[in-house]
């Protein structure tokens, strides 16, 4: 039985490349399903990349990811396959497979893709979405091809990490920053619920939450519809952390945040 | 044999939203075929979600509709699921379903989704697109659950309507107002035909049509190719419905149209 | 067995058109699969939507191709199906489909999709996609109809063809122009790594790019990645052609150029 592709990229819905992949995974794999998990990743980010595909793993069916955010194409940079207890996960050698890997259950064997004949001839080496990792995608998925045949085999050291900023509880304040900014305005930290409990706040109390030389009083609330609308509040989001959020709003563009800006909580 | 799950939601695509939404689908109801209805309306935006639903409803296959603006997501808003001639309708108590309702023949079952079965544990209430109706479109696609296994039963009269404006004919004038504009910048009305030949127009003639303080005469013709590019025109849509159109323009920004604002017809 | 539809269009994603085809063909061809290989064709703009047709056909599974870019929807201009080795092509008369059809070896039979039971009523004359091309390439997937039933036959000198620019070497000069920039801001020319090398360049050599009254000294690179961040480079890219490219950058941007500006290379 062919396996469910999973496919997150940075190619963006304009052209057809996404479209390409697609066609590609067909000819190959003729009986696969592929989900579209996201296509408008920032180009060339691998950090919002890995993010939304750890975001992602636990409700995608087990299978093949096919994750393609990568900005060194045509370099060194080499094509990974890996394999982990949920399936198999293809995609550059640059970290955007690594949390998502590690959230599956980590990497039992990983290969560098080198086999020529898993990969479609090409006039240039700007495309391997089309060219190296959908035909690897495919061969996994529909097992016309073992992982160990599509190239040498790696160890876990000679693979790119994610590094990805931890939150820190120290003197009663839980530092961390905003990793996700969605569509809606929301915005996700890396701050889970039990930092905030750490520096003493708890479900229903106003905490401190410093931005920049600025200090908000907002209310931790279990959901928007708690808050009046336009009020900018916190709560636990879908994956489980501490989101800043406005009822019917967005809290990205009352305070003016985006990745990477630091926050503090206390109580 | 699994249903197709047709599926309209104001997630965007610049997230993962959708993805996930598929990938719980794919894992409970692995051989459903899942149609993209639209995933762009307008955020929060329950009336053009149930304008978009009603004027596709007649196109999709007989299934599982699953329509997801939901902006009072974690209030006390119902979660419902309805049974019609044409399959099930599942989605929030907000209106954003009645309208397609209707059309597919009136609900003869509803039913407020509360079975913790039925639903994925999260650790927050803001998605519960993945959470709740994700697994109840799937487990009804399926066959895996009965709609009187998702909850308990409702009548109609606990069921939140959407009230849809109607157009008037009085004393010549047929009033109405936009209700969509599309991507090419076409303005659909609430006005069909019928009221333009109530006030004594027909296909071919000039009709003056009054927005704001303003009155243009344009043509009712059958189709754009008829007017040279650039002339604002009158035509029946492919809903049914008079529309204000420019032959390879836009006729939304010609006349500064958006939703909501209101139009008056005379011969 | 019901063959893979390839479907292209300028419909955007903002409506719920594209699902609307999708259920129209769903309906028609429950076993169908459906590649949607991009729907973000600049509105009514033929040449981009044949060029991006073009690009893709060989990575498609061959089958039924669905190009839908129709800005003279509603006028006399024919609805087309081809029947090439490839599988059969369905959209408009306006020579959106003829180089991807070139591509997949010609068209040996041609047909002016007229018959009105393998079309959709509508009261409009608006959505052909709907209507008209998704039931043809619906019926023709299924195996339900057989081209023949859907039209009178035409000849290859009836269709409309698509005029595409040829780039000129002359006097050690090479002219083409720009025919494509993706979302990446990457510039694709109709100069072919052919014509480079007939005026004397070759891979490494810096290149004198004229642009308008401007000329830049380009080097040709094998892939982006040679270059340091921010070197506006040459390079043969995923489609055989020169292409003006930004290591992790916009050349669009950085040299303004768009679809249809003059270039001319020497060595």
């Amino acid at each position: 039985m062919t396996s469910t592709i999973s496919f997150l990229s940075d190619f963006g819905l304009q052209d057809e490349f996404v479209g390409v992949v697609h066609g590609v995974i067909a000819k190959l794999a003729p009986e696969s399903r592929v989900i579209d998990v996201s296509h408008n990743i920032p180009r060339g980010d691998t950090r919002a990349g890995a993010l939304a595909m750890m975001r992602a793993i636990q409700y995608l069916p087990e299978g093949v990811a096919l994750v393609v955010v990568d900005p060194g194409v045509g370099s060194e940079r080499k094509a990974l396959a890996l394999e982990t207890p949920w399936g198999f996960f293809v995609g550059p050698d640059n970290g955007v497979l690594s949390p998502a890997v590690a959230l599956a259950g980590g990497a039992s064997k990983i290969v560098s893709i080198e086999n020529p004949e898993a990969r479609i001839p090409s006039p240039g080496e700007t495309f391997h979405g089309r060219d190296v990792f959908a035909p690897a995608a495919a061969l996994l998925a529909s097992g016309e091809a073992s992982i160990e045949e599509l190239g040498p085999e790696l160890s876990g050291d000679d693979v790119t990490p994610m590094l990805l900023p931890l939150p820190e509880v120290e003197d009663g304040v839980a530092s961390g920053q905003c990793w996700w900014v969605d569509g809606f305005g929301n915005v996700e930290t890396n701050v889970g619920p039990e930092e905030l409990t750490a520096v003493g706040a708890k479900l229903g109390d106003e905490v401190s939450v410093s931005i920049g030389a600025k200090t908000h009083r907002l209310r931790w609330v279990s959901s928007y519809a708690e808050a009046p609308e336009g009020e900018v509040l916190l709560h636990v989001d879908s994956a489980g952390l501490i989101a800043l959020a406005v009822n019917r709003g967005s809290a990205a563009k009352e305070l003016r945040l985006a990745p990477g800006v630091n926050v503090k909580f206390s109580s």
